[in-house]
């Protein structure tokens, strides 16, 4: 089906029962797996320079192929040399097809088998998203690893729906294969909501065209880790060993380790970007909210045993303060220590699979964070 | 007058003119004159770290004795060992008094000799401030440089109210001397608004006191850039040659370099960081407003020939990007550039100071900034 075989290689290293260890390979770098992708929403990880970034242990990055082709677009950023160099960030970068930020973010107009009409939330102007134009965004803006268009489902949606919607999703990843001109990686997306055979199909059907990498949409989106976690169980086994397994959107700390643990390899979340902002961080003692009055007079950095900017530097009383100030440093410091704390939890899983002893790292991760 | 003499000291290494060369040395380190202070006021210069700040060539911060006392207290700040520590800042740190932040930013109640009676802006708690209490206040805080609390009157005002304010501020400086109690440097504030008479007297008065440095207050308040030279022109030189000459909240390229020619050491001022938020940078061939639709595909960074590590990485158009998403990243790239300017600028002042050819560099930056 595809025009041209792309340069992306991905191989398993080692594994400890259903999670693996392994490695990808992309124009812009090698990323090890498991991974999480911190997300650069608008070609920058907010609160972060490329530098810290790179301080803080990010591997690659995901940006959204929606909020870039509104905003500057991609010819401009072609323009000025791919998404690589607009962003100044020569690492790995993962596209997603902009089909889920026009289904949460757009005022949707009408989706068919043609594509998505919608209008933009920034001036109302009206476009269409076919998987033809997908593909061809993330071409222009230079991805790494460009994400077929799906169509991804409320949940609670019907059987009915889902069905329409999974067959739709099928012929769209067809549509994008054929579509691509690139060398660059392309991953198919199942979808298939809460229901197992529905979901066995499409990981049928999409592993089935040849794809660089399989991800696994539509989850995150309100049904709960426990379901998330069931629909997993049912999925996965059905992708097959060689190719990475992308769980898109998601996690918490928990999420994560319960979707190693069923042998995914690759995370994005806002999670600890956002909540940092929101002045809340992950510790290895649970969460913090800095808000919380038992803080004022903390001296403790956040972690006492982290080893990031942050935690070196300042104290939680510091912390809440510029959170309470609102001070701009409050949110590249909270950032800086949640990405810190994710990406250093994928690379302890990391050793522990090749150790042989995730499933204690994987409890402990789960008592910490029971939410 | 003074109950202890303070570690600070002084020297003018070479003059070229009016213009000086000198050095300072503080408990935290010694600091090169003429030198530019970024402005810190709730313990954090916005959208830095303290090691960004030290990478684009931060010497001293100046920090806000009223914010800091409103918010979080400087008993809280002390029992987490001082501003320093709190904010992790290990180089000098220069406090002002308060005063003038109650002027302009709380609800002024009263002022009276006793001091000033305010309410806070934050929660509307009422206050008095007086001379012994801002002394109080920086000594806990832990400034390297405190400064005299003193009454800065708007412009216009009339002769009759400046002849009130500069006796009632000679009599606040006495007070503040020997309110002090620690080895910290304490500076004196000239005042006079733009009576030349009361600027003279008020110079003599705060000179006869034994202070460490000499500020001009009450400058930068809307009188514009030539009253402000007219009013150094008469001031400066009944501030002795060995002390160092600080000009409070000051100011543009232009106003700086044009301050330095008459004698002024020491600046502060929230313009490069105020206006990197804002979208504007400085830069050696002018002024750029990242707003405007010029720089919408522009290439090139801010200054080619600049070093920081925004020009080094970002073209004008991810800059504009930036600003016109409303990332984050854009103040802290912006913030780095100006403030990377201003110090860079102040180096550029010492060497032509020492190579005796600080004329023409006066010179070619009014040229570049006429404003």
């Amino acid at each position: 089906m595809a025009m041209q075989c792309s340069s992306f290689n991905f191989g398993v290293e080692c594994t400890d029962q259903a999670a693996r260890c392994g490695r990808f390979q992309t124009a812009h770098g090698a990323v090890d797996t498991p991974i999480f992708m911190p997300v650069g929403t608008q070609a920058t990880v907010k609160a972060m320079s490329p530098e810290v970034l790179k301080m803080v242990g990010s591997q690659i990055v995901l940006s959204n192929t929606y909020h870039l082709h509104m905003r500057p677009g991609e010819d401009l950023i072609a323009a000025l040399g791919g998404l690589h160099a607009f962003m100044a960030w020569d690492g790995p970068i993962l596209t997603d097809s902009g089909g889920y930020q026009v289904f949460s973010l757009a005022k949707l107009m009408k989706i068919s088998d043609d594509g998505i009409r919608f209008a933009s939330h920034l001036d109302g102007s009206r476009h269409l998203l076919t998987p033809e134009k997908a593909i061809e965004i993330q071409e222009v803006l230079g991805s790494d690893i460009m994400m077929c268009l799906d169509e991804c489902v409320a949940h609670p949606s019907t059987r009915e729906y889902v069905e329409t919607s999974v067959k739709r999703t099928s012929l769209w990843a067809q549509r994008c294969l054929s579509a691509r001109k690139s060398r660059n990686a392309l991953f198919g997306i199942i979808q298939g909501g809460v229901y197992p055979d529905l979901r066995i199909q499409s990981a049928a059907e999409i592993t089935s065209l040849g794809f660089d990498g399989i991800a696994v949409g539509g989850l995150s989106v309100g049904e709960g880790h426990d379901m998330m976690m069931d629909v997993l169980d049912v999925t996965v086994p059905h992708i097959p060993a060689e190719k990475p397994r992308y769980l898109m959107g998601v996690g918490t700390p928990k999420d994560i380790v319960e979707a190693v643990w069923r042998g995914v390899d690759m995370f994005d979340c806002v999670l600890p970007t956002r909540n940092a902002r929101n002045g809340m961080l992950f510790t290895r003692n649970g969460r913090i909210t800095l808000k919380q009055a038992r803080y004022k007079q903390e001296q403790a950095p956040p972690d006492e045993h982290c080893s990031c900017y942050t935690c070196r530097n300042f104290s939680l009383a510091y912390l809440r303060h510029l959170y309470i100030s609102r001070e701009i440093l409050g949110s590249i410091l909270n950032t800086i220590h949640n990405l810190h704390f994710y990406l250093e939890l994928m690379s302890d899983i990391r050793h522990s699979i090749k150790e042989k002893r995730f499933d204690t790292l994987r409890k402990q991760v789960k008592e910490m964070y029971d939410d």
